[in-house]
């Protein structure tokens, strides 16, 4: 842990009560929740301030850089979502708020790339919606943690295509690499989707400059997202990894990878028959199996 | 303080391992104190987060609060400035940097409204330059710590006008209320400006927001710059403030208030000679003194 220095008795008492000031500010706030997190903000902001020694250069540079992050900001690109996912923020944000609960599956973060609209499919239906990839069988099931079966629960699957590219970073509209469909009467699900590659997160803005500062990969170690929701238990947020995948030791820039989260991707031979029987030709593909667990609201 | 709740020790060990990736994810920085800031950052952030239970909306509101300042920023504008100013984080960051040292006069903020090319004025020349507002005689000396006089002292000040506006608002290339001089042979500088006036920090954009959110005022307690530089001696932004004004117990929105700044102004009747001489006709007017001490450099 970082150590606050050493800066004397009447140093200490100085910055002490300047923050004793600033969180008496927030004393007379209506809503009680607002107090308590604009107090704690205050504490912990100071107290990195005052770790840290912050010089008044230092303070410059992160006026700037938080002012960067703001202009490059637009209905199209999410800066802030990127620092605080590489900061490990929205992570924690989802680790507390989705306590472990039993043999429920684990969230993961949401990332900027979800969209309301996607297309319905059918089961066993494709998603790519004309995206290039290698096809991907995706299968499993829907339960509570009693093991029940749920039918009708809604499955919204997303991912970028062979390029490392969502469809609405192209910007010409285009709808591809998401959909959502139901499991069926005994909880089942099946779909054609493409097997994930890793790709970097945008890093030609503040966020990259960042991260190259530091040594850090942008990139995301390979994945599909998941948004499981079914009436009585937990909206489940949530990608699958692809075992085998270098970028789960260089490290996942957004810190998203959890181990029961890693599945194994079985690559098929080209001629390899398929499960619903779709003739792929010459080409290559994969499958794997998601078993997911939701938990029940409220825990 | 915020107690960290207690969420149970897996709960804690999966939130603690979190902390433990990020802060080593920064551990490959080359620069070693860009690696102690950004770890330093991640802990406080992550520990903030678990403080308060953040909930997943809060977090969207946060992220959407800081696109909104961002936004709102421009070449006019710098609303992450006015962010630090009123989270005591800009005051705190001045308390590290500037250290009690003996007799030396106290800092506060710079605040957004400095600008470069003030023009010069002669010892008793008149920085007003057309703002509107009670005159106001200021002198003083500048010292070093041992009471040395220091001539040659550059004297940056500035201030708003009557309607609490400074010459930039207004937008249209003005230049008042501003200028600089330097100290006589003995240390010794006079001029007339105008007497301070209270007047709220920009506040329809977020940060004024979320001001009236928590019951706080924007208004900051009435205060004239100055910024002083000498060779050998450390440059002092500091601010006096007006003794009596009621904004003064309400509390100063940016927390600048040292009661060591605080100074007697005191009123003069109309006809009362002036102490160069001018001739104010039927104008009440004020005076004030401002000693100021500089330390010496890196202390």
């Amino acid at each position: 842990m970082t150590k606050t220095p050493d800066v004397g008795a009447e140093q200490r008492v100085l910055e002490d009560d300047l923050v004793a000031t600033v969180v008496m500010s927030f004393e007379k706030a209506v809503d009680p929740r607002l107090r308590e997190v604009m107090q704690a903000l205050t504490r912990h902001l100071h107290a990195f301030i005052r770790d840290v020694r912050l010089t008044e250069q230092e303070w410059t540079t992160a006026i700037e850089f938080l002012t960067a992050v703001g202009q490059i900001t637009d209905d199209k690109r999410q800066e802030f979502v990127l620092l605080s996912d590489v900061l490990g923020a929205s992570m924690q944000t989802i680790a507390v708020n989705n306590r472990a609960y039993r043999a429920a599956t684990e969230a993961t973060v949401f990332g900027p790339f979800f969209v309301d609209d996607a297309p319905q499919i059918p089961l066993g239906g494709d998603i790519a919606g004309g995206a290039a990839g290698q096809p991907c069988w995706i299968e499993g099931t829907v339960t509570d943690t009693d093991g029940n079966a749920i039918p009708g629960a809604r499955i919204e699957v997303w991912e970028c295509d062979e390029d490392g590219f969502y469809d609405v970073q192209y910007g010409d509209g285009r709808m591809a690499g998401r959909a959502h469909l139901f499991t069926d009467e005994n909880g089942s699900y099946r779909f054609w989707g493409l097997t994930p590659v890793p790709y970097p997160i945008p890093h030609d803005g503040p966020v990259g400059r960042m991260l190259e500062a530091v040594g850090r990969s942008p990139v995301r170690a390979a994945h599909l997202h998941f948004m499981v929701t079914a009436p009585e238990l937990r909206t489940l947020v949530t990608h699958i990894f692809v075992e085998g995948d270098p970028q789960l030791v260089i490290g996942d820039s957004v810190f998203g990878v959890k181990s029961s989260l890693i599945k194994q991707f079985a690559q098929q031979s080209a001629g390899t028959p398929t499960p619903d029987g779709r003739a792929l030709g010459y080409r290559t593909w994969a499958r794997t199996r998601f078993d997911i667990v939701l938990a029940p609201v409220a825990t």
